[in-house]
Order: structure tokens, then C-alpha cells, then sequence
């Protein structure tokens, strides 16, 4: 059975899978992102992530043949090249360096990949913002039924936008943006945790610094959905990533401070994603499908490995 | 010769006139805004101004007859109604209230329908925004060489984007909106002036009070366009409005500020419209042209009053 291979590239973890035609996950696989250790190694683990994954393999008595490879990556990237992360601290990675040229690999965002998943798998809206949070914050932002991209596809960097000005030291080299205050990274590392879920916890549990870290992420995120809303009038805004996970003790006070922020219009309807983390996959999945259909016609079968 | 009645109701000034299918204007005139007598004299005002124009009239000794009227108004507007400005305090004003009935009226949103006229008759761009300052501040979102209204319409509110939480006080009832600070009407009263241009001229004679007010004012605008930049990624910006009169006192400044803003990513163009001042009427002229195509076909000159 032919099938893609999807790799999600984030800040701790490479989410890594099979997937069918049909958009079903068939094998899963995860492996340490080794961010610590300077963007060559990086690179380098993404790339034997690529080759193993390409090989054929068996699973539960069906011989899988991936055909392509979709492979979503964070900061700004074009389908030629890996441009810039903060994350990371790479600049200019050819898509080549990602392959060892077997099968054809297809670069793409990882948000707007996963945006395009939520936007084909999820009840979604016509005007939407789909925002992820992980290590770091970045939307795909739906108009009329479409991502949409921008002047040179670097849109939807929400994360740093200045809700702060002057305020929290950023990566990127800002003050003050979103991501300082209401990433799942900054929150865990602002509250002294491994996860943001641990901070949640505590704030739950009474703990006041926890708690003050937490309803900073949250107005954080208010003000820049507030600012997201008044610019830009969608229906829907789905949370998704990591923090997602929190559900209501996420989303019940953010609409409250929302609702709060917008004086003169009703604010959009907010939920978590449906698709939860495995929107990020399932994007991937879409760029390998992306890969095939640009390499021409043919039955797919004849490509595999 | 038929035409058409263009009015762009601003804060200060209702600007009227006569516009030629070429979008030529054939007649200008203008009249004060009794805002500070509250709305229902704002809407009489408008349905006077609107009457008077719609009177064929002899100018240069060709009879102009008017086919149908444009009302570009500022706030959250439908096509059948004003539904609300900060400005005027009006709420829910049916296009009716406007008019005597004699010709068909299309109302529009005042800055979206001079970025219509931008998008016309300007240079522009395939992505870009069109920033009118004036009285308040509303931007016509350009994506794609089309108007982009969100998922109700109300996209653009730019002006009341938090740039500055916690800030200064907005009539919206919010604080620290971009237009507390960046409005030319926000620049004249905190400076104790009657105008912008004021302002502008004592802060470039050295006066300390004047010039803090207009570095204020430049790095709000620099904060909202950054986040602007980050979410949307245009090609072009273009600051029209009394407030772009300023000219490079404004764009200079402007420009340093928001590329400090931006440190992983160029910033783009920003220049001052061409159109100026006129854009408003034109965009007006726009609306009623609108108006006469949906009543459908025939000779417009039938319509004639």
C-alpha cells in the first residue's frame, strides 16, 4: 500500500508518521528534537528521521510504500528553503538538506500546514484563525475558505506581535511579543516548570505565582485576539498545539477577557482544535500529498521506494 | 450630463460632491459636522447636504442631473444601516434615515470605499493596506488585489487595536487604542492644539511638549503596523487622511520605527496616498455607482432627478 511520510518539525519533539490516501495515521513515530545542540544537529536528525521513515516497512500485516515526503517547519519558509527560525537559529536551509533525494520532499509552515488540515478535517469556518501554541505561536489565518499567505507568504507570525511594548525579552530579538507571555515554553520557563500543564496545575491548585504566569499568558492572548478580531473580523478561532490541551481552563477565561477587550463589536466564537496535536501531522501529510501531485500523474504505486 | 452625489461624512467636515461616470469631481462642497450636537443633527445635516446635492445644478454651463447617491460614513456599516460610530454616537441609523427617496442611496463604509478608490485610481499593490487618519482611524484591508470585509464586514478596525494596554483613555471605552494616540484629533487635544498640522509645526520648531506627543503618536502607528506586518505580510502601506498631509514629517520617522520593529523580517513600503483627500468622495462616488447598478439596466440618464 502506498502511503506519504509526514514529519511535523517542533521545538522539542519530530512528530513523525505514515499516512494513507485517505488521511489515516498508520504509523507514528516521535523522536527528541536536538534544539540544544545548534541547528546542525538538527538538520541532521530531521534528515535520518526522513530516511527512516522512507524506507518500506510492514505494519499490522500490510507492506507500506512511502511515495513521498511532507516535512513542516516553523518560522518563515518558503518551498524552496527553511529561511529563518527563531527557534532553532537556522537561516537559508535548502529543502535539500532534508532529503537524501529518493523520494520527492515537499517544505511547507508548519502552522499553515496544519491549518490546511484543520481547514479539511475539522468543522473550521469561512473566515477562521487557527493558532497553535507550543514551543512558540504562529496562526494560519483562513479568509474566505483560504489560507492566506501574504505579499511573500511570511503571514501569520502572530506570536510576535507587541502586546507588551517594552515588555518580556523575546527570542526574535523584540520585547513584548505575544509568544514572551503565552507560549507553552515561556509559560513553563516563567513559572520555573518543564510544562506548561504543570503551571495549570498549580494555578488550579491555589499557587499564586503559577497563577499570575498564567492570567499574563491569557490577557496576552486576549489582547492579541482582540487586535486579530478589530483587524480582521473572523467568525472562528481554534487553539490548538500543546496548550490546547488545557481545554477549558484555557478557553473559559479567554473568552471572558476577550469578550472584555472588544467594547463595540461581539468577539468570534474561540474552541479548542478538534484535531488537537495531530493537526500539525496530518499538514505534513498534506504537503507529501502536495509532492506527488507536482511530480505528474502516473499511479502512485509505481514511486514507491 | 448625469452623475453622481458623492458624500464622505467625516468628524469635523462632511465632504461633498458631483462625480462624473470618469470619476472625474464636477462640484465640490463642504460642510461642518454638528457633532457636538449629537447624532440626530448629524443625520439631519447628512439627509440636508444629501437633498441639496441631488438637485440638478448648472456648472460651467453643463447641466449635471444626478443619477443616484454614495454615503461613505465612518464606524461599523452595513449596506442597509450605520450601526455604530464612536465618533457620532449613533447606533443602528437605517440608510433611509439618510435620504429623501428620490434617488436610490448605497451606503458604505467610509475608509473601505476610499481604499476601493485607491485600489482604482492609485499605484497600489496586490496586498496592502490603505490607512486613512483623520478624525479617527479605520484601514481598508487589501489582500489579493481585492477588499477584504471579514466574516460580518467589520473588518479594519485598526484604530482601536490595544497598542499601548492600559493606556490612555479611548471614546471607544477601551484604553490605549492606536487612535488615542495616532488619530489627528487624539495629536491636536493632547498637544492643546486645534489641528495635527500644529502639532507637527511646533514639534519640528524644537517645542519639547509638541515633539513628544508626535514621537508618541509615530510609535503607535510603528506598533500597529508592525503587528499589522507580522499577521498579514502586505507589499504596501499607504497612510492617507488629513494626517498624511505631513508628509515625510511623518513617513520618515515612520518607516525607521516600524523596521526597528521588525527584526526578523523586511518591513514593507510605506508611503503617503496620491489620492490624498480626495480619496473619500471618489470612494463615495464609488458607492453611488454601486447603487445605480443594482437598480439594473437602462439609460442612466432616465434617472435623472
Amino acid at each position: 500500500m502506498t502511503c506519504v511520510v509526514a514529519i511535523d518539525v517542533g521545538g522539542t519533539t519530530l512528530k513523525g508518521g505514515l499516512i494513507a490516501p485517505d488521511g489515516a495515521i498508520l504509523h507514528r513515530e516521535r523522536r527528541p528534537t536536538p534544539r540544544t545542540e545548534g541547528p546542525d544537529r538538527v538538520i541532521a536528525a530531521i534528515s535520518a528521521f526522513v530516511a527512516d521513515l522512507s524506507r518500506p516497512r510492514t505494519v499490522a500485516g500490510t507492506l507500506l510504500r512511502p511515495a513521498a515526503v511532507g516535512l513542516a517547519v516553523p518560522g518563515l519558509v518558503t518551498s524552496e528553503k527553511a529561511v529563518f527560525s527563531a527557534a532553532f537559529g537556522w537561516r537559508d536551509v535548502p529543502a535539500a538538506a532534508f532529503s537524501d533525494g529518493r523520494l520527492p520532499l515537499a517544505l511547507g509552515h508548519d502552522v499553515r500546514s496544519a491549518g490546511e488540515a484543520e481547514l479539511a478535517h475539522g468543522p473550521g469556518a469561512a473566515d477562521a484563525l487557527y493558532l497553535p501554541i507550543g514551543t512558540g505561536i504562529a496562526g494560519a489565518v483562513v479568509l474566505s475558505v483560504s489560507l492566506y499567505g501574504g505579499a511573500a507568504g511570511w503571514a501569520g507570525q502572530i506570536g510576535h506581535i507587541p502586546v507588551r511594548p517594552g515588555g518580556l525579552p523575546c527570542p526574535c530579538g523584540q520585547r513584548g511579543c505575544l509568544a514572551a507571555y503565552a507560549s507553552a515554553a515561556s509559560i513553563a520557563a516563567r513559572a520555573g516548570e518543564t510544562t506548561a500543564e504543570d503551571v495549570v496545575r498549580r494555578a488550579a491548585a491555589g499557587d499564586e505565582p503559577a497563577a499570575r504566569v498564567w492570567a499574563e499568558a491569557v490577557e496576552a492572548l486576549a489582547l492579541a485576539l482582540a487586535t486579530y478580531t478589530l483587524v480582521l473580523d473572523p467568525a472562528m478561532i481554534v487553539i490548538g498545539g500543546g496548550l490546547s490541551l488545557a481545554g477549558d481552563a484555557l478557553v473559559a477565561p479567554l473568552r471572558a477577557r476577550l469578550a472584555a477587550r472588544l467594547t463595540f463589536r461581539p468577539a468570534p466564537e474561540v474552541r479548542v482544535s478538534a484535531l488537537g496535536v495531530d493537526a500539525g501531522l496530518l499538514g505534513a501529510g498534506l504537503l507529501a500529498r502536495r509532492a506527488l501531485g507536482q511530480q505528474g500523474g502516473g499511479d502512485v504505486d509505481d514511486l514507491g521506494a
